[in-house]
């Protein structure tokens, strides 16, 4: 975009989620994301009632434009975009303004890559709302400027830019040896990840405070983590460990060699409240309405076991292992990952009590 | 949508072009259509300059919201939008609003079974506007009532909804027996396609009707024919018979059957400007600024020939040849109609002197 031409903006990688509808597909494969945007629906709906003044937005609001960032491919974004619209009906109507309801106008975003003929296959045919598809990445700017009265953004956030480089150099402290994550490891490795996702979040909300129009609500749900906790103690936390030992188990056989372990890092990152909650302040264009943490886990019936876990993960992560060791380990890696939440059921268990969500509600000043 | 839940919506057949880019893809084979947005430019040009008020607008427009209906994957509908910004940016500064520009929002729209994918990867880089696409028939609400500006569509609207039933019926006198279009048919098929064109237009500017804003421009452009020319004597038209005359040859050499000849109809139509002027006036919201016909194939310099002919062809038909006959028989059919170009070089020579794209350019009232 020409009206970002000013900005340095790092050249930004995608991993888009598997693709299609089959066995590993997102589509088939987003039951713990379904579970969180359930988990987040009530917050949505109460902020709205509370929050939301439809009277605030430009005379005779005709079109009520809402964006998903990250929206992948369905279902998932079309349950949180109908629930959105039935609050702020409902908000509407409370309003006195049953007469004059405006359309809705639904912008589905995600990366370039990301599967939007799957997408727009899979829009729902009985859906209240315009829908549109709107491809590039969510660091930039997307929308004209105040275009926007709600902004959704489900597990999107948590994918950084890009991978920090000390992470694969040798010579740096941060260099993130055997390990896949910054889970486990030494502060210089998790500062680092730190690092990036602020930097991350200042181009986010930067280019969010353009698009939003004054009065407008953005929910960001996200992997979070409660202030001063281990990330080694959080669902994901876990899951990445896990990943990282079935990879070194592999090195260790000669599958493949530990250097490329040693070069590979999930570039996820989940923040505390603390920490989200200094990033908005510091941008500035934004209330902070909520800032909670919940634990979607804990609803999630016993039937969400290690094979779940695998295929979550399977779904999520395929293509950004499968872009670095190739296609043929990942059949024998999830393999072996399923074992790993057998073996460490126990610590997966536990990390499923733990506050995992981060559902930030903020509001355009 | 459920705004235009009270009206009859037949259901409707998309046919999209050949998607990707390898060598019979439309993305690498729509040279003719990319003369055809040239020659409709300065046409363009000019209704921006003369006829568009940016002020009419609602006060301090900040988003001036351009779609392309049926835009297929690229690159004449980047193209065609980035000339139309151009031509509004200089219409603003002469109305002295320089300091003022909105923001550009371009709705990128065709059939959900478009290849999306594709479209949003050519994306031009540094282009001067917020890009979407829209999935779904232009022959139904795509977009929020009274949120467009301008609407452009180059060579879609020729496609029909769906082929007459009566073309397929052997007891009907429209039955349409050793023919793919009512090029040189009886009158009663040609009747059936104009009876089929007027009731999607209906539809078409019904719906355009509520999603343009007062004063927004609709340009179209498609194939045409003037007013009491008969269309075997139009560039199309000689294709098409062509196409019939290679279909019919198979069949007589028992490669396919009379009976599949039979039962194919290519659904597209050309109107005259005198038939598109009635619709128009008929549907009541537009006035006519421009309904010109134009020959695009004089400008196509001579190397346009049988072979390009196939390719256009090709491109823009392959689906829905193989999706009738089978996908085994089109390297000979188009073979044989390559054949055919040759020997009717005359005709299609002749044809291409003839006025054949209609330019009908709609202010909303």
């Amino acid at each position: 975009m020409s009206s970002s031409g000013k900005e340095e903006v790092a050249v930004m990688e995608s991993y888009p989620m598997n693709g299609g509808d089959g066995t590993f597909s997102y589509n088939k494969n987003s039951n713990f994301q379904r579970v969180a945007t359930n988990v987040a629906r009530e917050t949505i709906n109460e902020v709205i009632a509370e929050k939301l003044d439809i009277k605030q937005f430009s005379p005779a609001l005709t079109t009520f434009q809402i964006a998903d960032l990250g929206c992948s491919v369905g279902p998932n974004t079309f349950l949180a975009v109908q629930n959105i619209i039935e609050a702020v009906r409902r908000k509407c109507e409370s309003q006195g303004l049953s007469s004059q309801l405006p359309d809705f106008q639904v912008l589905f975003n995600d990366h370039a890559s990301n599967d939007f003929n799957t997408l727009f296959a899979s829009l729902p045919s009985d859906r209240p709302y315009y829908a549109a598809g709107v491809p590039g990445s969510f660091h930039g700017r997307l929308f004209p400027k105040a275009s926007l009265h709600f902004v959704h953004s489900s597990y999107a956030l948590q994918w950084l830019c890009k991978v920090p480089k000390e992470l694969v150099d040798p010579n740096s402290p941060a260099f993130n040896r055997g390990r896949v994550h910054y889970t486990s490891a030494p502060r210089e490795v998790s500062d680092a990840y730190t690092s990036q996702f602020a930097k991350d979040m200042v181009t986010f909300l930067h280019a969010r405070g353009e698009e939003i129009a004054s009065g407008g609500i953005m929910v960001l749900v996200m992997p979070g983590i409660a202030n001063g906790i281990p990330y080694s103690r959080v669902p994901s936390g876990v899951m990445f460990d896990l990943l990282g030992f079935s990879l070194m188990d592999m090195a260790k056989e000669g599958i493949i060699s530990e250097a490329q372990v040693d070069s590979f890092n999930l570039p996820v990152y989940a923040p505390s409240p603390d920490e989200m909650t200094a990033l908005v302040e510091s941008n500035g264009c934004f209330s902070i309405e909520r800032m909670d943490l919940a634990a979607p886990g804990s609803k999630i019936d016993v039937s969400f076991g290690g094979h779940a876990c695998m295929l979550h993960l399977r779904a999520g992560m395929e293509g950004i292992i499968s872009k670095h060791f190739g296609s043929d380990i990942i059949d024998d890696l999830f393999d072996r990952f399923l074992g790993k939440t057998n073996e460490f059921s126990d610590r997966l268990n536990s990390a499923y009590r733990q506050g995992s969500q981060l559902v930030a509600i903020l509001k355009r000043k």
